[in-house]
């Protein structure tokens, strides 16, 4: 799925991470490096943002619906909503269960705050591209371990049968984060956005044709060499890299 | 000092706040609006770093010292010193009084971890330019009242006897919010990055030829209009605008 020589688009060969790889430099950056959640949140969920509006930019798709799940994956979807309505965008959400704690607590304050709109029900997936027209899946990250629990699968047909260009945020739901789809009727995203580094689930032969971006621009050189990480340089000052095109 | 119909800069008329309005504006964002300080750091830290990487490119300005004081504007100096790092710069921080908070102790943390230098004394201000191309100020910000206190001169000596360009983050260290300079040799920094919205001291007849940017895209529509904001478009996704040229 890399394109080589292309101006815009990093051909090297990346490393992907394992789920347990995954989950321990995510504990390193908190512990190891004392980032808070709410930094590195913040950073994931503008890079979301960004890379999401230079795929579909606003005015030919300038409304969107982004599904949050109850944990960080949620969260990135949160603040990216946040930063796609400081874009220009028409922004809703729909977070089935929300996790009671004071940081998200505040990130929905927030959104609610700038005008997001908060989807109570999901009208049927076909509807949906009356509204909308793409959809950001934030549902579930690199801890998610099948099956989708009976709660979510409202949200996960709704990103699996509406239609619309799909944005996976980190993993794409509903996915082994290291053996990709691997069910009957798997998401198949359009665009993926890997934060920090990507998970085996990100590789070209799962991912097949999605547009693949690397966000979350806040490695530390001891992470790099800890995970023997090999990462493309990100343009300039910009928060989101784009692997393949 | 503004253009007009340049496609960089914003010729909008802005309005300009009092400390009381900034002071006032801060804590609606904390208190009514639920933002946590590690977020606002993060994206306010982020727009200096990013503003500072566009005005002093690496190519020709490789090495900058960032000096920050014990308050917020030396922790988005702290941030911004983490995101330069990023971006490719030799940086140092000189922090001669540290806060003993933990946000403040992690983004410290998180800075010698990328590989930033601590200076624990200045050379005298005229060897500066041995070792740095520019210098950011991230002394005091809008909470600040004169005068200097003595702890603080040999930061304040470098910034203004050094001879290297400044960038001020938010207030030119120094200066009265509102009045300005003001004082007998007060700081003339050649570059200032107004955070979330300019005040008084940032107006044109104070900061004469000096190139003006406005970061901390985050505002709330509630802030924007309670304190009868005129802020500039930010173009596309970009986490910083430029005022003057």
């Amino acid at each position: 799925m890399m394109t080589s020589g292309g101006k815009k688009c990093s051909s090297m060969r990346l490393r992907y991470l394992t789920q347990k790889e995954a989950i321990a430099l995510d504990e390193d950056l908190f512990n190891e490096y004392k980032f808070s959640v709410d930094q590195l949140m913040e950073l994931a969920g503008l890079s979301v943002a960004t890379a999401v509006a230079r795929t579909y930019p606003a005015a030919t798709h300038p409304s969107a619906l982004i599904i949050c799940g109850p944990g960080n994956n949620g969260g990135d979807g949160l603040v990216a909503a946040r930063h796609l309505k400081l874009f220009g965008y028409n922004v809703s959400i729909y977070y089935p269960k929300r996790t009671p704690k004071p940081l998200y607590e505040n990130l929905l304050a927030q959104c609610l705050a700038f005008g997001v709109d908060i989807v109570e029900k999901l009208p049927p997936p076909k509807e949906l591209c009356n509204e909308y027209q793409f959809l950001v899946d934030a549902l579930f990250g690199f801890s998610f371990k099948p099956p989708v629990r009976d709660e979510m699968k409202p949200a996960m047909d709704a990103l699996i049968d509406a239609g619309l260009p799909v944005c996976s945020v980190d993993v794409p739901s509903g996915w082994n984060v290291e053996k990709g789809p691997g069910v009957i009727r798997p998401l198949r995203p359009d665009m993926l956005i890997s934060l920090s580094a990507p998970k085996m689930c990100a590789a070209p032969e799962f991912i097949l044709g999605a547009k693949h971006f690397l966000g979350g621009r806040f490695l530390p050189p001891g992470i790099i060499q800890k995970y023997f990480l090999r990462l493309p340089d990100y343009p300039c000052q910009d928060q989101i890299v784009q692997l393949s095109c």
